[in-house]
């Protein structure tokens, strides 16, 4: 059974502060700066060049990769990090357009992450062969599933209203249809349990900066099926996809057979360190507790909300099933009123037109703070603090 | 005039080693844990989510390329940091296709680093359009650029054996024939002067974890001619290079006119924070000292090694001008004789089938450590220490 508690104190969050936004960037392990500094001053400080081999940072792709795999339903062998999402968005889709190469089909959703539909775009205008991206609503997905689709991309959960997708009715028809999947993780990772073995996903890609904690712009992931490891054509094909790097040949050869021919450049290490020690909390945890006790904590949220708030109103599905580990409430006035939560130290986030977003991660958030973010836009309400000046000025939203 | 003894103590070199691999992997500045340790403490920590507006995250990727600008002969507002070369090899080569289309060959030489060759492998099979890739050996580089060809791809420095391409001689005849011209910059950046804007290239790129000090793994570099940024096609098209990447639109629409288009996801922060310390060196440094300085040591190696050590010849060539910064020696039993001198601190490599290379990289090297160096190597020649057993054996040589 995990033990929310002393995660909780594996983490470093300021006083006072009540951080539902570990959906858009995850906190700081406490751990953190001394194992950074550990890897400054023994390994890049100390191993230098050797530290490639004596510190084995040539693989932490896979390692890393290994220990996100348990987190999502994969086995080992089958995930790497490295780079970005958007970049591990244009491998897994031109990896598997090219499984299908008679058809010009790409369907994803308008409600998608938009930087998928922008590499999906770029992918589309470098081929310059007649492809198209259909996009429906979300919510018309499946019927959208016909015999010319020749790749499904979605992301699971929407970045805005936390609905979720049903992954296997969608990779079900897919297959029955001849087309390929790829699964967008960034809000199912460490957010709710994942099954990509069980479920079949041919390509699932995600980040680590969110739920995982891995920090700002840590690095992504790409799992690849076991059935296609032998096959999956790696078009950024760097030399750390080679299947001998160090022979220094002229022609691109893939590992055969093994999810490292999907590595490209050479990544960064430092990155690495922070992520591995999210990762040493994410080890002790068990993705079933964790949703089990957002969840729990999601409801009291909502209920609490909608006893205290009129005119603030849920914007995603009641059922937990139906939804990620995030939750929006529509507001009218959401942009102004997100400021003056902020500025009383419950950080969430908005997203346009209306939406406040609150991410519900019990490895670091408890009762307490649920009950206590709900008191605070209670309070932002009733004396219509929101109305104040500095909190109608429109800033970057990021 | 540049105060190489301050550099020098800018640098946490591990007592008694003489790092003459600053070409592979460069040293950690003094500053990096102390500034690593308040960009965790005070930005990640502190300002979560809000780091990507307060802490000025978000243009990082152009802060830091301007930086780099000063080094390579750059404008600013032409350079932006992000990914691994790799990718920006791709980037670049892609970008130059498109620029041509009716042309189908693109011209690089045997000798370029293989990666920069295997992602063009990607991008033609990605394109699967009879595209070629034409690869006569360096020193035909010239003689090979004719009316078919689309894009030129050359590393200015040979990564084996320092050779420097002459650049304006190449640009100058690629451009004649209607060419696009790519600069990889790896053994460039921070070793020799370069002069991007004066020699007219038309993209560049290159990483920071050799001469540039930022760490295992630092971020990449793409530079675009000023008269590009208008039109250049971004084919990596993620949200960073958005107009508008907040509005969440379904469409891409590059950043008219900026550089800021070439970005693509998002990028790790404590890489750039590494990339940043290194560049807190690079700012007090002239690059024209630099290479003065750096022509001085390597002349005195040179010198040393012919006087001190039979049976071990130059492999680089003995005109500064036609070399980068590092300097590779032949010799029958390098791989052994390379452990033998790393065994005894003196850190260089190896690339096979015979050469042994050694940066020369005046920030933290002087006379003493070349002088040193190369009694070390006279002593394990003529004790013939490279014929131990422990140095025989061959593992990988990153």
């Amino acid at each position: 059974m995990t033990d929310f508690t002393q995660t909780r104190q594996m983490f470093d969050i300021p006083d006072g502060m009540i951080y539902l936004n570990g959906n858009s960037l995850g906190p700081m392990p406490v751990a953190a700066p001394e194992k950074m500094t550990a890897f400054l001053r023994d390994e890049w400080r100390t191993e230098l060049i050797k530290g490639w081999n004596t510190k084995g940072w040539w693989m932490q792709t896979n390692e890393l990769g290994d220990r996100i795999a348990r987190l999502i339903g994969a086995a080992p062998g089958t995930t790497v990090v490295s780079d970005t999402l958007s970049i591990k968005v244009f491998q897994a889709v031109s990896a598997g357009l090219a499984m299908v190469p008679d058809r010009k089909v790409i369907l994803s959703d308008n409600g998608n992450f938009p930087t998928d539909l922008y590499m999906v775009e770029g992918l589309m205008r470098l081929k310059d062969d007649g492809y198209a991206l259909r996009l429906p609503d979300p919510q018309d997905v499946l019927d959208n599933i016909t015999d010319d689709v020749a790749v499904v991309m979605i992301t699971e959960v929407d970045y805005r209203n936390g609905c979720r997708h049903d992954m296997k009715a969608i990779i079900e028809k897919a297959h029955h249809h001849g087309a390929v999947v790829v699964w967008d993780l960034a809000h199912s990772a460490g957010a709710i349990p994942v099954d990509l073995a069980g479920s079949d996903v041919d390509f699932a890609v995600g980040c680590t900066y969110k739920y995982i904690n891995g920090g700002p712009g840590s690095p992504a992931f790409i799992y690849v099926a076991p059935r296609l490891l032998d096959t999956v054509e790696p078009f950024l094909s760097g030399w750390y996809g080679h299947e001998s790097p160090f022979t220094f040949d002229t022609d691109f050869r893939p590992v055969p057979g093994q999810i490292t021919r999907m590595r490209i450049g050479t990544p960064s290490i430092a990155s690495f360190n922070l992520l591995s020690t999210a990762l040493d909390v994410w080890d002790q945890v068990d993705m079933d507790d964790v949703h089990a006790r957002a969840v729990e904590l999601s409801d009291l949220f909502i209920t609490q909300v909608e006893a205290r708030c009129p005119g603030v109103t849920m914007a995603s599905p009641r059922d937990p099933n139906q939804r990620g580990s995030h939750i929006a409430f529509r507001f009218e006035h959401g942009y102004a009123c997100m400021q003056a939560l902020i500025s009383q130290g419950v950080i969430g986030d908005f997203r346009a037109p209306d939406i406040m977003r609150f991410g519900i991660t019990p490895l670091f958030i408890n009762e307490d703070d649920i009950l206590k973010a709900a008191a605070v836009l209670e309070d932002i309400l009733k004396n219509e603090t929101w109305k104040e000046d500095r909190f109608q000025v429109r800033g970057q939203v990021t």
